[in-house]
């Protein structure tokens, strides 16, 4: 099994520790049914007891109390044995993470009504034993959750030595992936044979999908599940796909590319404009600038892309000001990366937001999942879009918005939806693109599909 | 999206109406969350509601009462069919499933305590939706639900014509599947590419698989969830992989064969001596012939061939009734298949199980999952094996159990474990064997892995 080094493990212990004065208890979570108790979902462990206690292991409990760590954990039956094979004891365990000291479940009693910090695993089943073992009883018990949540967000923001690895590596494997996409779309008929072709390059390095993949002719439908459609030429194929280690960090990332081969040359000069935007907020990063600069950023250069190509009119700067650009490019342009696709997003807006910031009511600002200063050592996505999504669209033509020209931008009707997305490193020497191996430019992916 | 035939649905609902005179209400379920609320599992409806909706959809409710079909679905809010694209409207869908009503979940709220059947869902959100309207209050609620569960039962134990050709279609894609991992074992160095081999079959043809995968040189683990051991020559690579269809359907199938491409002559001995028990079995296979007898048969033929190979001494019949062939093969002979790989196991022993009979204390008979007359139209798989597991072998060993020829059961260290799995329809004219397409004798294997 895969373990989190020790040096590293206990670093981000003394951290939390640090920061957190009262007993802290996380749950890894167990197994989920899919349709029956026997046929479960793939496990995965919960991202802050990933963190912490290091191990990828279910139904355990990982605590941290004035100063020692300690793991609760059932060891298998010998009939668990026979259907399981043989796993490791409680210690071989604790050991293996660095943990001082083991108990079974049932030792977690112990706990029962007294004062301790915890975060809700992602199951309910868990979740019901986390409400079970902290009474209601005892006073101050959300206020604690609410101090743990904001020191592991402090924490988990900025990435250490081996989390960055970890990311490199899913990020590599997700590189071959894409790769492998590509060079399937020639020969493949439907979105189904591209997306075999993705996650076969997971499954060979014994990784999952991080998230489910998109892989669409459909790219107007921003979190789009289905694979069912044939290629046809002509269409652009987006494909938003990243995978996840074996100790459940992720990489995210997302090219569009033509199914014949070949741009077509209205395709290529939205793909230009959305890859400058992409360009531009890429070399704007750096530690300390702000992440909805680069939103805005992102806006801007989409705006002044579209004036050139004469589908706005106006100037890029008022365009976005009149939220124009969010007609075609509703989403944010990124947001953390980590444990989780969208880290931390298991505790709302508290590690996307900034202390005293809030979601914007405006169009082209709702949607953006992060809203804080970058800080060195934070991973985030950098994702622009150019996307013709009727539900947006339609209203803004009858209406007839005169900064759009129609006409004009009949003409690029075979462009449903463009995303390009890497995963940038916030080094202290500026920004690093984790997937930079992934061809971007419009050349470089035509060469990719025909390789 | 996939929908199932009127006529079948039809009567479906009307011979369920037939035993079930009170109403009856089906959830499909809700998504579960994986590591945060937005990133979820792949979602699979439950299986009931599969069976009587015909609709692959989520947070649904399907009901029958008073001979009308009624749907509860809430449509997509415009903000989702900005994410997740067009949708179908209620009536679209109630149509497309020939349900005569449709109506918000909002409407559910006409049942609150009412007197209705139902089934739990397999997520736990669900299932408290389900208690929250099933009031505790209204009398005979457990008993309506046992009468439902019961007429389920009884209605899915044999498949209908559509039935059987779904489960058709998830046998073929799992020939191929199977295919494709013996292909691609020659030039692969883990069971992880092996595994991306055959499921890269199920995903280009949008289909799921219907358990996890199991691909593994230790094939006496008996569900060995891990990919990441290299492949050495002289190992058996066990693999038992199934797809499953869009509407649910599954198959289910096993095969056992050597890294290498060609089996040693001590791994051809155990593999032919599998392969007589599956061939026997398949055969006995008829309407009106008890399972047990079937798994009778498996364990008295596999005791015969081990006496054969001198690894057993004594009558093979005698040593059925001491339990020595268990301690080879401690499993079923196999089980109901359907809309779950384990069909209908949500219900405890309910389906597997004929009325009065319990699970044996028995070694050999213990974790049988079927034990009921075989009728027409059942789907059965039928899976011999063998394996040595220290956790069984170990005990016997060092209590010297002297119908086990040590000396000679040492020679055969190179066989860890062998299964031989494939689903047979129980035609009116006999077994019918629906994976009869993937090779299975040893010669043919390794011809395929060759291919």
């Amino acid at each position: 099994m895969d373990v989190t080094p020790l040096p590293i493990l206990q670093q981000r212990r003394a951290r939390l520790s640090d920061c957190c004065a009262e007993p802290v208890l996380l749950w890894s979570g167990a197994p989920v049914a899919r349709n029956f108790a026997a046929n479960c979902y793939p496990f995965r462990a919960s991202s802050h007891f990933l963190y912490l206690a290091g191990l990828p292991i279910m139904n355990a409990v990982f605590a941290l109390a004035a100063g020692r760590s300690i793991l609760y954990w059932d060891e298998a039956s010998p009939e668990d044995d026979l259907w399981h094979g043989p796993t490791p004891t409680r210690w071989d365990l604790a050991r293996s993470a660095g943990i001082d000291e083991a108990y079974p479940l049932s030792a977690l009693e112990q706990w029962q009504d007294q004062a301790f910090a915890t975060l809700p695993a992602p199951d309910l089943l868990t979740q019901q034993r986390q409400r079970d073992l902290a009474g209601p009883a005892v006073p101050g018990m959300a206020q604690r959750h609410q101090i743990l949540a904001a020191a592991m967000m402090r924490l988990r923001l900025q990435q250490d030595e081996f989390s960055l690895a970890q990311i490199r590596t899913a990020a590599a494997v997700t590189v071959q992936a894409h790769q492998a996409g590509m060079r399937a779309t020639l020969r493949s008929h439907t979105e189904a044979e591209v997306r075999s072709a993705i996650e076969q390059v997971f499954i060979s390095h014994n990784l999952v999908p991080a998230y489910g993949s998109i892989v669409t002719v459909h790219g107007e439908v921003l979190h789009n599940p289905h694979y069912h459609h044939p290629l046809q030429a002509g269409d652009l194929l987006l494909v938003d796909a990243g995978a996840e280690t074996t100790l459940g960090w992720a990489a995210d990332v997302t090219r569009t590319w033509p199914v014949s081969g070949t741009f077509s040359p209205t395709q290529r000069e939205i793909y230009q404009v959305v890859l400058a935007a992409h360009d531009a907020c890429i070399e704007a990063i750096a530690p300390g600038v702000e992440y909805e600069a680069i939103h805005r950023l992102a806006l801007k250069v989409l705006a002044a892309g579209l004036v050139d190509l004469k589908i706005l009119r106006g100037d890029p700067e008022s365009l976005v000001d009149q939220e124009i650009p969010s007609y075609f490019f509703p989403h944010g342009v990124g947001h953390l990366l980590g444990l989780d696709v969208h880290d931390m997003e298991d505790l709302g807006d508290l590690a996307g937001y900034a202390p005293g910031r809030q979601r914007s009511q405006r169009p082209g600002f709702r949607y953006l999942r992060l809203h804080r200063p970058l800080q060195e050592n934070m991973v985030v996505t950098v994702e622009p879009g150019f996307y013709q999504i009727p539900a947006l669209l339609g209203s803004a033509r009858q209406r007839g918005e005169s900064a759009i020209c129609w006409d004009q931008l009949d003409k690029f009707r075979d462009v449903r939806g463009i995303r390009i997305e890497d995963d940038v490193w916030v080094s202290p020497q500026g920004p690093v693109v984790l997937t930079a191996a992934l061809a971007s430019r419009p050349e470089s992916v035509e060469a990719q599909l025909k390789s």
